[in-house]
């Protein structure tokens, strides 16, 4: 035997993160993961069932996926040079960060943001520099202005994850200007905001816009992705994606989805509408905050422990997101956007759960005698 | 507009390199991804779909996908906690890159082998020290057990793409034994050996072991592999592998085929007769050597150009992969052992091109009068 640790080899960098990691809870109501609660539709399925048919498990994926990035190209008028498909979006950004970061490299992340960013670019070596929110969450221009000319690369959610602020195209377009290297701006939950950056993409060859079917498009399952930039760059990036990133059945699955977007239009302007009445009903109960989103999901401060609500509501039925250790996010907890019915039973047994902790804690306060 | 090119953010590694690709060419006879031929039979895929319907498209995967990893316990008698699934082995091979490769690491390859190793360890910014093979393509063992001395992870394939040889578990557990760092051993084809080091497992806690399904398990076409290696050591590549990296319908059967392997054993049988009966014909050619091998395929060097041969092949529809490219392997060629019927097609488009590029050498050196 060796006699050194196997763990030797891991770079401290590794070492020393906390792995992303998300509990699986079941519940009757499940509203923590962001995910669209309209499945798409049966002829679709059916679309994809039929054409998967036809396919030999045992072939490999086509080396580029030319169909699907044909539907790509067609879906948003960018030319498929410019466009990777991945296995979901995470990959995606995996890849260019791998392309793209290594020791020294300076990464502009705001925060609160989704945590994988960090995690990724600091596993890749990359110096991580955090760029706070504003106190009322939005994004803070100048600040990211400033950074941007000192970035290798800055990565922006819009709108962004856990927060729901978008970041203003025209501001986006100055962050680009400024910029010394890369603008990777993560569109997962573009479709619930009425706006995209994507058409800055022709003013700027160091954007990168990336896009998930993951949400709105109803394909969590089963993982789909892409990337928009400028084909030089994409080339470089396309270097270290794997070989074959996406399976057969997913590109039959995204390629259908694409043919036949409008089929899913529907659930996205019901889930925007359901967003505005939740806002509206949440921003009522007395000591919530909720903040004003464009996603499809409510980010809400209540004056309880986030954990011990959290767990009020999970017995509840009803599972949302605790993300009240992120920073800026004491007290806060997100919930997805779901149907009506899944909307009302969390309303409910928010309301129920209020009164039990502040009944409780009002007991608390009481003097005892 | 920034001044920069965008490219300038782009690692001098990345740029320099080649990308990994494959023209994408149908062929009557596809004997160039070393693909089982044989589907895996329909009552197995119907029972997939069955399990398939039962889930909604829109919710993500588990978290950790806890019934594949209890099949894959099951099947390889490695507990659960040292296991990790992904979409390919060759998301694994980066996911264990990136977490113990950087600027100053020693990563050793054996040459000629499946080039995206190397690509993958440089993109790391990784130093990647190559051992050529012997000259009668096996693994040169003390040159790797010096190597494994000063080395952070090694690589080995085995058997070896695209040579066919493999490496004796004893001399595995030396080179295991000597080494500073991790040994990844990728057993992509490894059921066609009728070997694993799996066992070593036990006894070295630096050791790595990589399957997939896309050879043998006749699932390339939707991606999935998995990695064995010491519970400590796969909790931290586990940080920096993707989260939700396997969709349902690939775990769905990936499940389906473990819980039912017997059902491809035959196909497995079939193909190693094949791969002997193939090799003894290619043997008995005028001028071809063929190398032993323990894969689904065979490598064989010609007297003449292998590109000239490749397209020789590809007019009579016959696609076989041209490694000629690869160190070591001037005028060699590698073919997929397929069906019967597919090798008797291989070898007659064969024994045609030798006879036409031998008659248009005698030809172009006759004199001329």
């Amino acid at each position: 035997m060796h006699d050194r640790s196997p763990l030797d080899v891991i770079k401290p960098e590794i070492r020393q993160a906390s792995a992303y990691t998300l509990e699986h809870l079941a519940a009757d109501v499940k509203l923590d993961q962001n995910e669209n609660p309209h499945e798409i539709p049966d002829f679709l399925k059916k679309k994809v069932a039929e054409r998967f048919d036809q396919f030999e498990w045992g072939r490999y994926p086509e080396f580029v996926p030319t169909r699907i990035l044909g539907a790509l190209e067609r879906f948003t008028g960018w030319p498929r040079e410019g466009i990777l498909a991945g296995n979901g979006s995470n990959e995606l950004i995996l890849a260019t960060l791998v392309a793209t970061v290594g020791a020294g490299r300076v990464v502009t992340i705001p925060q609160p943001t989704f945590t994988l960013y960090k995690l990724l670019a600091a596993s890749m070596g990359g110096d991580v520099h955090e760029v706070p929110l504003g106190e009322d969450l939005t994004f803070p221009v100048d600040a990211l202005v400033d950074a941007a000319r000192g970035s290798d690369v800055v990565i922006i959610c819009s709108p962004n994850n856990p927060t729901g602020c978008v970041i203003d195209p025209e501001d986006l377009a100055v962050i680009a200007s400024a910029a010394r290297g890369l603008v990777i701006v993560d569109e997962a939950y573009h479709e619930f905001s009425g706006q995209t950056i994507a058409p800055l993409l022709e003013r700027f060859d160091n954007l990168i816009v990336l896009r998930t079917f993951s949400k709105a498009m109803s394909m969590a399952g089963l993982r789909f992705g892409y990337m928009l930039g400028n084909p030089a760059l994409v080339a470089q990036v396309n270097k270290v994606k794997l070989p074959y990133n996406v399976n057969v059945f997913t590109l039959l699955a995204a390629e259908v989805l694409l043919e036949e977007s409008t089929a899913i239009e529907a659930s996205i302007r019901a889930l925007i509408e359901q967003r505005e009445h939740l806002r509206e009903e949440l921003g009522r109960l007395s000591g919530v905050e909720v903040f004003p989103s464009r996603a499809n999901f409510l980010l809400f401060r209540t004056p309880h422990n986030a954990k011990v609500l959290f767990e009020e509501l999970y017995q509840a039925g009803v599972l949302v997101r605790n993300v009240s250790h992120y920073p800026m996010l004491d007290r806060c907890l997100r919930v997805t956007v779901g149907t009506p019915d899944q909307n009302d039973k969390f309303m409910g047994a928010l309301g129920r759960s209020l009164e039990n902790l502040h009944e409780s804690a009002v007991g608390r306060k009481a003097p005892k005698d």
